[in-house]
């Protein structure tokens, strides 16, 4: 069962805000969704988006600018939650923004606390397609993934390890090798302990080296003015392994760009055209 | 002397956020400004957006999607605040959403303690396109105004008055006869003062009746699902007034949408292209 929270008409469409009591993170999940103006009966492709680090699903929702082009290439696009919230579930004892709430980094946590609730792995690539499927009149068949930042490093991990279910994947400056940067490094020894070994399941990079690969190519787009770029985010370490493992790989970097939704809605409609094609 | 608030390259332009000391209102104002892509020295036409209730220069900025349109047609898009703010401006003694802050009405208040700082009027029309002239590569010859309920009002009524100035005029689900419904009478009395006579000159059907004329077409959307239609918005009573002074009105009531951004958002694309015909 999902609840409505809101409902608009917009482009031809219907942008909708939903809530549900999801089991696998033990806690209630907010998501939205747009469905494009369709015939009766039709059904329509989806298109996942992965948040960044602080976001809600209202982020992307208001700011990524989505519908015009998601309605008119007949897209469904659903953007979920960034970590579990609400009561019962830990959050960072400092408040960081970069561990716990809006921090999950889409792995399923193996430390305590966080192992009860911090689970979205499983939520992303298993619950919530099922909520989606059983919801919307959405084409399962054909799905893909996208998303920025923190959630840029979601979609590459999700699609490097399920390859056959994304028809396109792209990212908005992605984190790309999160065990080789602050970011990364924190939250997953925070959710995964010390072992370095487990970490390699959530960092593209170690996932390409390890002989993981895409069902397809890859776009991603990033700012040169990002000021996360050098220091957390680090594009060239996925350029290099995708040349070292033959993927083919489109890298824009994007001069004068920074970090923000300025910077996403304004490559939005390229990336999802870029779907749009290879969901056909 | 302006200072930059915020400042992101967007779809090829750039999206500032800007503040100044501001003599009419004796406080200090945000505003935001897209300049599109401009080969060096051009200057572009200047698309006025005035925003509703309870909105900071925030609301459209982040979330009425004009830069990709503005981007295509080569235009400057200005939003400003909905009322002065800050230290030493009285607000609504009981918080109101509909007086005081976020509520300035585009008027020149007229009672204290508000006529020392609520001249949104003066503001919008005098210091403010001064300020955009002397900043910015603007074509202060090729203006138009556009806005959203309290803005649509505010669009409306200027348009009306300075008819000679725009070359264009719109807007989304406007306050049309404040006058006659509960916000308008609450603003009017509370910044004007219980002489009706006075509301006239801040009322779009009173000043149509009163034989003002805009100097070109006005397009109006509406939606038909507006939570605010029947009691504040009233757009039959603008097509009545128009109808009968032979204004050009386009009024296109919008099947099964509301009041929000997700409905401005999707027709910004038809207003901005609208818009830049006339100012070509």
């Amino acid at each position: 069962m999902i609840e409505t929270v809101s409902r608009w008409k917009s482009h031809g469409g219907v942008q909708g805000v939903y809530r549900h009591a999801s089991s696998t993170t033990a806690s209630r999940m907010t998501f939205s969704v747009f469905v494009p103006p369709l015939a009766p009966g039709a059904i329509a492709p989806v298109v996942w988006y992965l948040s960044g680090l602080t976001c809600t699903h209202a982020n992307a929702t208001e700011k990524a600018e989505y519908r015009r082009t998601c309605a008119e290439l007949g897209l469904i696009f659903v953007v979920c939650d960034t970590s579990p919230r609400g009561e019962g579930v830990p959050g960072d004892p400092n408040g960081a923004f970069d561990f716990g709430f809006g921090a999950g980094f889409y792995l399923d946590a193996t430390e305590a606390p966080w192992s009860a609730n911090y689970r979205m792995w499983s939520y992303v690539t298993g619950e919530l397609p099922d909520v989606i499927a059983a919801n919307f009149p959405a084409d399962m068949a054909r799905q893909s993934i996208m998303g920025h930042s923190m959630g840029g490093h979601g979609a590459l991990t999700i699609a490097l390890t399920l390859p056959d279910r994304f028809k396109a994947v792209s990212a908005f400056a992605p984190i790309a090798a999160p065990s080789q940067v602050p970011f990364g490094r924190k939250a997953l020894r925070g959710y995964l302990g010390d072992d370095e070994a487990a970490w390699r399941a959530h960092d593209s990079v170690a996932l390409i080296e390890d002989g993981k690969r895409f069902g397809t190519q890859v776009l991603v787009d990033q700012g040169d003015a990002d000021e996360f770029l050098d220091e957390n985010l680090k594009a060239p370490l996925l350029a290099e392994a995708c040349k070292a493992a033959g993927i083919d790989l489109t890298l824009r970097m994007q001069p004068g760009y920074d970090h923000s939704y300025y910077f996403i809605s304004t490559f939005m409609a390229d990336h999802l055209r870029w779907h749009a094609e290879r969901l056909r």
